[in-house]
């Protein structure tokens, strides 16, 4: 698998006009390498490194300290090259050296996955190097899924979707937010490697904040609306879902802003096709929104890529101009939001293949109401 | 508390000769306004951003987008901004016009928690602004901790004492690496705010990664050494502990590592006094080491500080010359590490006093050997 990605990454720096790339992304280092990293985030400090990959001239050099070093070692293609702990600019300046050398070497970078400050003390110790943006490049190796790779995606959007089968027998009147969050986390770290992020739990009005943290004392009334968005990971990919359910007989505003968020979703849906733009299908929610008078209510984008990452190129939203390509894996999830009285997301995670797409996702997005 | 924090910011402002400030680590904008960001790491993208902090003429202003403002509102002594989404450097250097003007402004940033990406266009769009390094200032707030802060963390500590108690009593022979992991993350999410880095469970051979990811397939053997590292969250305070267990009679060699590990630790421990340097207390450890000559397999610092964020200032390892003063909380963890045996490590979470240090952690150093 390894030797595909090399081949791909050398067209790619070629007709970039690299001779060599430094790729700090944790993601990218696994793509390339399968070295997985333990530390959240996608940006590695030089002051606490665990691997970052330099390609040149067809060799694919690992830079770990020697809390790493071991793992490295064992990774097939890829050549071990053990830094100096404490790690600092100069360190991995002076390991350039020893690999590229001196002189004119046109190398890119991540802008996207380096501190200010360590990028910024590099570039002046090395003058000599010609230091060129590449994140782009390298969100665009990973951007177009293989076959192999939307299976394990699949496969982690089918325990995705297990656990909220799970879930919806699990919830009762009383529960707390974090009890709810911490089945759902027990039940992926159980049956896959884990949480993609931090489950979303919310109870009614939490509900209108997006992004939410799971309250340790917000019990789960009757009536009230219950907004789950989590996902597993397997094989280091990512799977991510939101559904909604009610406690008890869903009333009529719930009814309404459910169905407005579902006819959304599908008009989004229905116009995934090979050469749309993803501006395009982001605009598809959007629109139908604004017919529907409740625009200002939607205030995040219509979805993004899914992959290594769980938030990765390509992006749909207003200035994401990209065309969809077939094997782009990405989430559709429009939502409505207001303060007081909750919101609604509904969240599938789709490739698009030659012809239109195909909906990772198979969990019914039906209204369900919970039995009291 | 807000207020107090504020007026030392300020403080450090005026003698940092600083108009304003933009705090773009989670953690930093945590301590000073109360705001939580769910996203790991800490760097927040500017093309995805949760909150901004700039700080100017006594107001701090909060920067967030739709998904976030409604939690900004509900902070005191805060002024919350909306920031247009998709935010883009262009959109951030806006709103900064917006509140400080144009023209000299000296304007303190985070070298080390902004991307090399956005940090380079919002400098470039705006020019008359003198943009200064300010990541030290802030870690200098965060560095020695207040009375309530401490009782914070050693209620952490504490949570993480207990759940090492159960797992104790939990683990037999046949268990996964994961199964113990998913066991300790249940635990800590059931009792606490959750995890606050992901649990190392390390069975045998495979302790030799300090930084390591608990395997789904590797299963507990009789006469396997344990290292478990691990630690709660209380009020957004990290909690952090590294304890061994022996699962059957303990071997010779077990015995001499562990004993090598504990006498430098406590080599170290007996080191802390105000004034003494973070360096010369990783010397404590290295030097005990290299006495016994097995320096070799000690890979990584002594320790780190601890509070908001699980790896913090200060440092112990050779490059940190700070001094240590009363307040500040670091863990003191040396560890020998051998391929193809395992690894030891044994660390507590200790606070430095006026005469020397109190331990937040009071679980048991002694030799654990479980029956089998």
């Amino acid at each position: 698998m390894n030797a595909q990605r090399f081949t791909r990454l050398e067209q790619q720096m070629q007709s970039g006009g690299l001779d060599a790339i430094f790729i700090s992304n944790p993601k990218n280092v696994l793509y390339l390498t399968g070295f997985h990293t333990t530390m959240p985030g996608e940006v590695q400090a030089f002051g606490d490194p665990e691997g970052f990959v330099l390609y040149s001239k067809g060799e694919c050099h690992l830079l770990c300290d020697g809390r790493y070093i071991s793992g490295a070692k064992k990774l097939k293609g890829v050549t071990p090259q053990l830094i100096l702990s404490p790690t600092t600019p100069g360190v991995i300046a002076e390991k350039l050296r020893q690999i590229l050398g001196s002189g004119k070497v046109a190398i890119g970078f991540e802008r996207d996955a380096l501190l200010y400050k360590d990028a910024t003390a590099l570039l002046e110790l090395t003058p000599d190097y010609q230091w060129k943006p590449a994140e782009e490049l390298l969100a665009g190796l990973r951007l177009c899924k293989t076959p192999e790779e939307i299976e394990l995606i699949r496969k982690a959007q089918r325990i995705t979707g297990q656990c909220f089968d799970h879930m919806r027998g699990y919830l009762r009147v009383g529960m707390t937010e974090r009890q709810v969050a911490v089945e759902i986390d027990t039940y992926l770290r159980t049956n896959s490697e884990g949480n993609s992020f931090a489950p979303i739990v919310a109870f009614g009005e939490t509900a209108c904040n997006p992004h939410y943290s799971p309250s340790p004392i917000r019990k789960l009334e009757k009536n009230q609306l219950v907004l789950l968005d989590f996902g597993a990971i397997h094989e280091g990919y990512c799977g991510d879902m939101t559904r909604m359910m009610f406690m008890g007989k869903a009333d009529g505003r719930y009814r309404e802003v459910y169905d407005l968020v579902l006819q959304a979703q599908l008009r989004c849906l229905a116009g995934i096709k090979p050469g749309v733009t993803c501006h395009e299908l982001d605009a598809l929610c959007r629109d139908y929104f604004k017919e529907k008078n409740c625009a200002e209510a939607f205030m995040h984008g219509t979805g993004h890529g899914v992959g290594l990452a769980i938030h990765e190129d390509p992006r749909l939203k207003p200035t994401f101009k990209t065309k969809i390509a077939s094997g782009m894996v990405f989430s559709v999830e429009p939502g409505l939001y207001y303060e007081g009285w909750g919101g609604i997301r509904i969240e599938d995670l789709v490739v698009a293949t030659e012809t239109g797409y195909d909906n990772l996702t198979t969990t019914t997005k039906e209204l369900i109401e919970l039995a009291v």
